[in-house]
């Protein structure tokens, strides 16, 4: 099933860099680890912002909360998400 | 390039019945011409909802303008559109 | 899979009675066939309001959209739906 | 009488893991007994957030603001109340 | 129990001033029965609305809910609700 | 003249609790002295928020900023004022 | 006393032009009379819009909601008031 | 004097085509001969939307107003206005 | 030209009063300079908030965005800027 | 292609002034070099706010991200992004 969610990331102005860049990066590694699995299936930067919106496509609500509530950024995060149907008129 | 929009429809409740499917018929003709081009990437429904959301790849805002006020249920939809940078994270 | 939904209902004003009425009792009748089902577990109205709170538990994001876009009041409603997923401290 | 309660928690970013942790196993412990009185009927998680969807049972406003505000992570929340009429279509 | 009630009132500007007038006459003297009643406690205009802000004090939301939805004008209203515990500061 | 007043309490979550405690019992005997002079004449607790409606019934826009400035609480909040005047369906 | 009032007029776009002409001339009339009692204070005009914001004087919440509500345009206007104080620093 | 506007475009649905192109043809004619004086200095679409941003060089509100009030889609137009004022970075 | 301005002031919790009173007398003093020239028409403050509605006449945007920027309350201050052109209805 | 950028800033109420001075001195070079090579085409601050509408001429959304999150101010920013099409009433 897919889901798209849009993810707003307000990091903390005092956090240090290198702590950030350490969160960063194990963000990106995780992140990459479920693109490979196919479960996060879609991630794109909006532009000008902080922000990204993604689609995933995983078996359950509760897989989805827990891939979310994992991510390192998680709680420098607003996520909003959006259950996503099959369109009558999509040829996929 | 590509681009987020998402799209809600209000039909007219007094459109009559035939003219209301002729315009779907025509919309979801146009829609899968598009993507059969490979410019409307993705068409997913909101649960819930007569709306939907979508992903362009075209080469222009001005392609992408004139392919969303050709749609035939354009008249009577409201869009947003963000623009879709690459992320960083992305593997693809 | 757990969703809440909430729905409000907004009839045209110039709707004959006989109509609104023979709507509102397929709607009664399509609602508590679900209802008997399981997959539409609880409906609440919101006080002051011709508007409702529902839970439903259905297999997939396409069947809940099957289900609310088959509403008879479906053209007459806007729908915000939410994914529920386990919460830790839930006891049940 | 039942009320619809969504609740939305904001820890300070600041609070060492040890005060966290303590002030949730509290609210966990808080939260299970009045669910097993049968006062906190449903406890949902919302999909990535940090937030829920509650049904509680109770006898007056008083006493569900007495619950609400003797959550350990109250002072950590914002939560909105929506009264909850019976629904006429409802089979309960 | 106390509950505030915000109504806005929108008529349909093509209704006729025989009708709006008679739909208004009705209004007021179910209105003033809640009121001798003691259920309808307060009513005060909003300054320079079509709106009023009321409070009611009755047993149940269900009651609530039957007396609102019962206005003469509850067609043509949006209400919104808001459940009033006692506050520990006051000295009624 | 009357007054609907909602505020909302915001206090820093790392003010000690001592000084909150001599701050909340300021507001209260502040606002039950007001209460006795008849110009509070009702205090309404939100349920399930630290928020409050009132009703206030002073000689002038004045009188009224005067006392809510006033307010022990009044740094930590936010305040929406909203003048009511004599609704002609009121039986008082 | 003081008040701000922000007006937005929305006329039915198929009212006849003669109809609307004699409204505005009405309100017109209307307006300048109460300018001249020096209870409408200040009346300006939104640039780019069809509203307006005006600050009246007059003794109390009663007498601005009867000026208001018996605007010629008051059924085809939304109207925001806000109640204003003698501010400490003004040199008037 | 810049200044920046949005306008949104709402034509009835059931405006006949002539007249909806009458207007439009109008319209660009008008909104031409501003950009050849020199005072409507940009207009850009909307991606997306029946909607423009437009940058206007005047000497005064009125005059602005006196522009955007004239045009003949202006009854069917919500219009947005920001004072820009000189950038300190800006070269120009 | 004129110009409504709302000023919303939001000083840091943790500001020293003494600090804050030298900032507040010099908004003072440079505030009643401006309306003894005439630029700063009018200051009223907003009942319950600490929050003002002026009215300002100027010659351009630069200058009302120097006395704007030059407020020793800027850095707490939000706001909103809406321009004002002349009421044909006007008596002035 | 074109886009509409709003920024707006909000610097921390304790960042030292030196910091402060030395990163709006680098912002201010970094927008100057892009408006001489044409592709920050126009910069104006919003009148009364740390705010500014901008206007980007660029190949692709990428590069606009480029630009905009290497912004010296971009922690300190919130910036909304607009495409912009070709209007069909343009002469330009």
């Amino acid at each position: 099933m897919l889901y798209l969610a849009r993810m707003d990331v307000h990091l903390p102005q005092d956090m240090p860099v290198v702590q950030a860049n350490e969160i960063k990066a194990r963000e990106k590694e995780y992140s990459q680890e479920l693109q490979r699995q196919g479960k996060w299936q879609q991630l794109h930067r909006v532009v000008g912002q902080y922000a990204n919106y993604s689609i995933f496509d995983v078996d359950s609500h509760d897989e989805l909360h827990e891939i979310l509530s994992g991510l390192p950024l998680f709680p420098y995060m607003s996520i909003e998400v959006t259950a996503l149907a099959r369109h009558p008129s999509s040829i996929r």
